[in-house]
Parts: C-alpha cells; structure tokens; sequence
C-alpha cells in the first residue's frame, strides 16, 4: 500500500500553538519525477513560486511542509524558505535545492524560522519507510480530520501504489482553493505523463469541489514519482497509463471528498449532478454558482426543500437557459419537471430524504448533452462560528 | 414630504400565513411618467416580464404588490397576473394593462388569486394620500423593519419631492437582487431623463450593495413621476436635471444602506473602499470578490482583523494587480502597507473598534487613478439560522 521510496515523518515543532503536530517531513530515497499544480491567486505566499521552481527544475529529494503559518504576505517570506531548505539540506546532505517546500495556516505573521531549524534534528529522527501518519497529521490545519486515499494496481505483472495525502477544510474551490494534497507513488513514469495524469485527475476532483467558494494563497497538488515499482517506464498514452490515470483520478476524488466532508461545520456532502449543457464549461459554471449559493447550502443544512434557490442560482450563472426545460431532482425524488414544481411532490418525504450525509441533485438543462458533477458542503451556523475566530 | 399625486394603501389579505400586511396598491391622481430597471436573472418571475411591458409601453395608472408569493416557476403565472390585474382594473375603473404589478416571496407556490381578488375591495377602501405607511409595510416579507428615504427640494421655486420605498434583506446582489423598490416623485420631467437618472442612481446604490451573492427571480426598481409639483419640464441635462439626479442617488443609496443594514442576522454594514484600480470595472470586480466572502463576512462578525482573507480575496478576483503595492486600513487604522502587516499595528485595539455597526475598509492598490465603494454585511450564525428553514 505504502508506495516505496519514501521516508515519512512529522512532528510538534511549536509553530502551532496548541501542540500538534505542525512539521512535516518525507525523504526520497533517490530523487523522484515530480509533476504539480498551484492556486491561481494573485496573492501568492512564496512557498507556492519556491516549490514551483523546486518541480520545474529539478528531480526534488525531499518535501518539507509547515502547518500553522501560511508564510503569506510577510516581509522577507522568499529568504525564509530559503533559510529553512538551507538549514534542512546541509542536515540531510542533500542540495537545498532539491527540497520542495509547502506552507499553510494564518496568513500575515513572520514564519518562526529559529523555531523550525531547531526542530530538524528530532524531525529527521523520527522518519519511518512504512507509517506516514505523523505526517499526515503534521499538515493539517482546521482540518477535523486527515484525508488519506490508497490505489494498489497492476501494469505488466508490476504491481504499483499510489498514496494521496491531503489537507483542507473550508475555503475551498474550483482552481486549487486553500488546500495541499501530496501524491507519492512508485510508478515508472516520465515527466511529461505524470503531469498529464496529474492535470486530468485535478480536474476530476479537487476542481470540481467547493467548500465556500474563496480560494487561497499557498494551495498545491503535488505528485513525486520514485520508479522504484520496476514496471516499464509509462511514456506514452498506452494501456498503462491509462490504468496509472483513473487509479490517480479516483484516489484523488476519493481525497477531494473528504475535503468537502470536513468543510468546516459541515453536516453533509451535496452533490450536484448537470445533464443537458451545452458545452462543459457552461456546465461546470451553473453547477459552480449554484453549489456557492449561501442560499442553496444553508437551505440544504435545514434539510429544507427550497428548490426555487436552486433555480435562481441556475438563472444568475450568466449561462443562457430555458426556464421551463429545467427539471431537477432532490435525493432521487422529482421536485421540478419544465421549471415548475411536480404535481403532488411531497416536500415532507423530501425532508426526511435530506437529511442523509450525502444528497445528491440532479438537474436537467435539456438543452444539450454534456454533462457534469460538482461537490459542496452545507453552509451552517457552526461554520459561521468556526470562521468568525480564526486568527484571534 | 410625500410626492403630489400618489394615494397609498396596503392590507393584509392573507397570501401571508402570520396575518402580516401582504397585499399593498398605489393608485396614480394621473397617469405618470415611468422607468424600470430588473433583474438579470434568466429565472424570471412573470411579474417582471409584465411589468416591463406595462413600464414600457403605457402610462401607469396604479401599482399593485403582493408580498409572500413570488410567483416565480410556476405554471400559469402570466395568466394569473392577467386574471388579478383585470379584476383591479374593473373595480378601480382603470385599463388593466396600465397596472404595474410587483411579487416578492416564496418561489415555486402558485398565486392565492381568489384570495387577492376577494381583498380588493378593503384595499382600495384604505387608499390614503398622506399615509404610505400600510402600503410600505406590505411589501416587507423576512425584512426587519421598513426602508423608506425621502427628499424634498427645489427647482425654479417648486418644491419637489422624492420618496424611496423599499424592500430587501437577504439575498441582495449587484445587478438587482431580491429586492423591490418603488420611487414616487411628483417632478415633471420626461421619461428618457427619468431612465437616466435611475440608472446613474440605481449604479450608485443597489448595485453596490451585497448581502450574501445571490440574485433573485423579482427584482425589481420603479421610478414613477407625476409631474404635479409644477416645475418646468426637465427634458434635457441641465442644473435642474442635475439637482434632481443627485436627490434621487442619495435617496436611494439611504434605501440601499438599509438593505444592508437589515441582512438577514446582519450585526454591521461594512463599507469598502477602493482605490488605485485601473479602471472602475475591475475596481468593482475586486470589491465584489472581497466583500462577498464568507470568510471576510465571518471574519468582521467576530471582530477578528483577519486581513489576509482581504488579501486572498483581492488575489482571486480575476483582477492584476501587483501584491506588494497593497494597503489596507480596517477602522481607519493602518493594517497593512505594501502587502505586509503594518509593524506594532494593535489587533486587539482594532478589534475594539471593529465592534462598531459600520466600520470601513480603505484598500488602495496603488496602481491607478480609478476608485469605487461596495457595501456589505457580516455574516451571521443567525443567517444560517434564518435561511435554513425559510420554505417549510
């Protein structure tokens, strides 16, 4: 199940101040392929444009990873990580360089570098080839609880294993939203195919969930490929990668899913389901207005079936539609049938439908035959609480 | 105070289950000049559809509101417009297709017409000239309290009067979200400079309002005026047009600042500065993104100076700017100056003074000469309350 090639650890170095862990570290044993995929923020912590390069340029030979300070919109934030990498490089013997870098928690205060430095010691102590939970928990933040999703798979008698780690809750969408996943897999696989792989699974998971439609400054998805699983190098779109790709993709969504799960003061997952678009991206853009709506996700909490914000949420998308073609469905009940309400629906059967942990709507445009799926949270008022105190 | 020309009346009819005033008329001494501006959602109530007309083609001779119902996604809505219309028409002696007609409430309920109908008679009994009181409760549905502005002012020696009544709370968005709102003057002016002078005062104040992102199927602004104060036509953009165009904007932005006021569970307005944009177009879209984030809504209801979701919000607007040009100052403290905290800026005496019900937000992006305002509200654990069972 572990992937080989990898040395995890994690531990309580101080920054967080409530003695979690908050450093996490994974140690390659040769230098690995890697592949990533960044916020589009404008407003960037410098651990996003560091690791990018680290990815870009180089074959990296460890990840470190820091929770409680997002290392975001400070002074000097650049020469810090590369303080940091220094320090952790002449330790470890490896080329600082080659040390790919992630950061997340408040955004604005000073990354306590002494603090982590003198943390190296016991954090290189403590790796460990088969147990990847101290570090799992080393880069959560206001997550309720870790995100861990394993494929084992066969190519050519081979057999390959891919391990998805994330961290996320709340503060999620569409475009790499506040939220760091870390992919460590043995294939065989070049650059070029495991960006591809990498791309096609994001797009299939993380980029179609939302949690409350913000977006941040430090969020990636990084892959690192050891090779160490022996199978023949995977370079072109062959059999093998295909298997390699929806093994990826769905060990991705399975993360992407508990990310919503644990949005914060989450009650449960609703899932939207558009058929009948015209095209993907006019698709994904109703379902994206909709599953945002506070409305819909706060009648949704209340388990109450306010189907009229649902069509409201299609109608302001800016998609053109036809109003009394829309049908939608509520937890597999019909609710609506050409924009008006079905005859004799029994919104009190609904109800109690609703109240399941997850609920699915499907809705029918009837205009096209594209279809598309998109994941969000309830909005609740623990939510509200959760979020009105986060920094002080 | 109250414009020459308008007699208002409002009852409760029971379209409302709490025997609330939901059934409100304001029949014209004359026919009036008019304008209208809607919403934008294509879920569209055909309460808007039909008035549009009525606004475009005729000459009003009376408004008619129904509060509770939206009579929004049903079948027949048009039709049953029609059937109400008619039935006030004959009782008032007036051509139905010169009554205006507004519906704001739940979506996908047919309309109570016989209900209406059988009120007609008590509604128009209760038509008062000097009292729009009953009239502007009736058209509050989840509002707190009323909205009402008003200006009196001159023009070659006549005395003009502008009153602005509105309804909204919840659910209001740029671009006309659910919201009604209806403008009584008793000015001579032409209907193309009535349109003028709306649009220019609907840009600076419901459109620069927000209260949860959402826009709905209803909404509606009409301006109607009747000419009988006296004045000399205002038909062309002269000092009168201007005295006029600006009484109207302060009136409504009051109405607009009310709106916001009364978010549903709103505890404070914050208002949003901006400037140093390129152009007004993105300065909007920044404010926008920033002030519809739950995180910063959440963030200003704990009074928590939580400044980096300001900056992420910034970041993710879809806007260039350059993130180390950035100031922000929360309570006209100084937060942060170039992108980075200010140095010894005090949380916890900004903390204190954003316990005030309006507290500003000055963002300068230092890169152009262009600036604009949004305002908003925080949100709640009361919203979440409110609407997670508003149908059932």
């Amino acid at each position: 199940m572990i992937p080989k090639g990898f040395f995890f650890s994690g531990i309580s170095a101080g920054v967080k101040k409530n003695g979690k862990n908050d450093l996490g570290l994974v140690l390659f044993e040769k230098e690995v392929i890697s592949a990533g995929l960044y916020t589009k923020n404008r407003v960037k912590s410098p651990s996003v444009t560091y690791t990018k390069r680290v990815i870009e340029k180089n074959y990296p030979g460890a990840l470190l990873v820091v929770s409680g300070n997002a290392n975001a919109c400070v002074k000097d934030g650049m020469a810090d990580i590369k303080t940091i990498v220094s320090a952790l490089g002449s330790k470890l013997k490896i080329d600082p360089e080659k040390i790919s870098f992630a950061s997340t928690g408040v955004i604005g205060v000073k990354m306590p570098v002494n603090i982590i430095k003198a943390s190296f010691e016991n954090l290189i102590d403590n790796l460990k080839k088969d147990d990847f939970r101290e570090f799992s928990s080393a880069i959560q933040t206001t997550d309720a609880f870790e995100k861990v999703s394993h494929r084992s798979f066969k190519t050519d008698d081979k057999k390959i294993n891919i391990l998805v780690l994330g961290k996320g809750a709340g503060m999620i969408a569409p475009d790499m939203a506040t939220m760091l996943v870390f992919i460590f897999t043995d294939a065989n696989i070049s650059k070029d195919l495991l960006s591809s792989a990498l791309k096609s699974a994001v797009d299939n998971s993380f980029n179609i969930i939302s949690v409350d439609g913000d977006t941040s400054t430090n969020d990636m998805v990084l892959a690192f490929a050891s090779g160490l699983a022996g199978n023949k190098l995977i370079d072109k779109k062959d059999e093998n990668f295909k298997i390699f790709s929806e093994n990826l993709s769905s060990a991705c969504l399975d993360v992407a899913k508990l990310i919503v799960k644990d949005g914060e003061g989450a009650t449960k997952i609703i899932k939207f389901i558009l058929h009948g678009a015209k095209d993907r991206k006019s698709a994904l853009k109703i379902l994206k207005t909709v599953a945002n709506s506070q409305l819909v996700k706060t009648a949704f909490y209340g388990c109450d079936p306010n189907w009229g914000r649902i069509m409201a949420g299609i109608g302001r998308s800016g998609v053109i539609i036809k109003e009394d073609k829309i049908d939608i469905d509520i937890a597999g009940m019909p609710v609506v049938r050409n924009g008006v309400e079905v005859k004799g629906f029994s919104e009190k059967k609904l109800k109690e439908k609703m109240k399941d942990d997850e609920v699915t709507v499907t809705i029918n445009l009837n205009s096209g035959k594209e279809s598309a799926v998109f994941y969000t949270s309830d909005l609740t008022t623990d939510y509200v609480k959760i979020n009105s105190a986060y920094r002080t």
